[in-house]
């Protein structure tokens, strides 16, 4: 079964759905960087509009902001653009750093033959341990996780998004990492009574259930 | 020499420069619970605006924002506003719950001799252990500390401040808890190559110097 499961391509396509743009989406490997090289780098996702590529969901994000003004705003305001920012920074190294070292070895079971080589070289010294070593005491390791959430709760106490009464860019920032694991590993990262599984499960059912309609785990 | 440690009191005192307000300030003491008693809860700060009592920093800047629509924004604009609750939230729980372990026998060295009976009984309560065992590895501990820094450098790398280009509310949410820090610790929490050093120097000598004035340490 096909899994994307890439949380900035995840942070785009919600960003799109948002904008109410249509797109073709183009599933991609890692040992396909020749399918990308026309972006002039070497990493998904990959946004081409019309005669425009724009690579990186950080700069996509700012992209279709500016290029489709009239759309739904992911930022609402100059002040939500450049604080979003910061939450998409905390979301790439606590998430994407903490959900990495719990998922590693469920990534890997999901990856084409010809990725496996590639992905375990890269993270294993990027990480400095062997993938199976990483995610060993994941049991032991996942409280501490679930408490550098804290600051989304915090905000959900008072509003149902982090972009206020209805989802912004902060909230696809970091809702990505979560879609990006629910998508290669069946373990529980969230607690069912977390109001951020609570959280997590509005925008699984935004737009129609767009993300929540992908193929994933029911954790 | 009085010195001024409420990390949530030197939010509100940068929010009002921000916003071009005169103010003065009055100097509290955790004994002092009567002073602020019209307030109908026990903490600072306590903002009094004519007929009008606020408290808590975050309701405070929302209603200086509401109530001085004229003035600098703190959050330009309502995605502002909604997401630097997040910055909010974090700051509350990663940097001081983070910086009070570091220097939580400094600020008890500080305290007026009647408040500190009161501050090791409800901060020993509250992290279960000794004032003195809590900060006494911070050489081994601020390594970690100030690699949760890390969303902040990436924030920077990019634009000057939280805020963009300009210090927004994020900035002083997140400078109220280095200025609590400085005003009664000499213990270095960054280094002076950190881009958050850097960053945190200009908000010293923001509004005229008004924070870097304040009675402190040069660290």
């Amino acid at each position: 079964m096909e899994r994307r499961f890439s949380p900035y391509c995840w942070r785009t396509k919600l960003a799109l759905m948002h904008k109410g743009l249509p797109f073709d989406t183009i599933p991609w490997r890692f040992n396909e960087k020749s399918v990308i090289a026309f972006s002039g780098q070497g990493r998904v996702p990959v946004l081409r509009d019309g005669d425009r590529v724009v690579s990186d969901s950080w700069t996509i994000a700012t992209y279709l902001e500016d290029a489709y003004p009239d759309r739904p705003s992911l930022f609402r305001g100059e002040g939500g653009r450049t604080v979003t920012r910061f939450v998409n920074a905390w979301a790439d190294g606590v998430l994407v750093g903490g959900i990495l070292r719990l998922v590693i070895t469920d990534i890997f079971a999901h990856l084409d033959q010809k990725d496996r080589a590639y992905f375990r070289e890269t993270r294993e010294m990027r990480l400095g341990a062997k993938l199976e070593r990483i995610s060993a005491d994941r049991e032991t390791n996942v409280p501490a996780f679930r408490k550098t959430l804290e600051p989304i709760r915090t905000v959900l106490a008072a509003q149902p998004y982090l972009g206020g009464e209805i989802p912004a860019y902060a909230d696809y920032a970091v809702f990505g990492c979560f879609q990006w694991a629910r998508c290669i590993s069946s373990f529980p990262l969230l607690l069912k009574d977390d109001p951020v599984w609570m959280w997590r499960d509005r925008l699984l059912s935004a737009f129609g259930g767009f993300a929540g309609k992908a193929p994933g785990y029911l954790v």
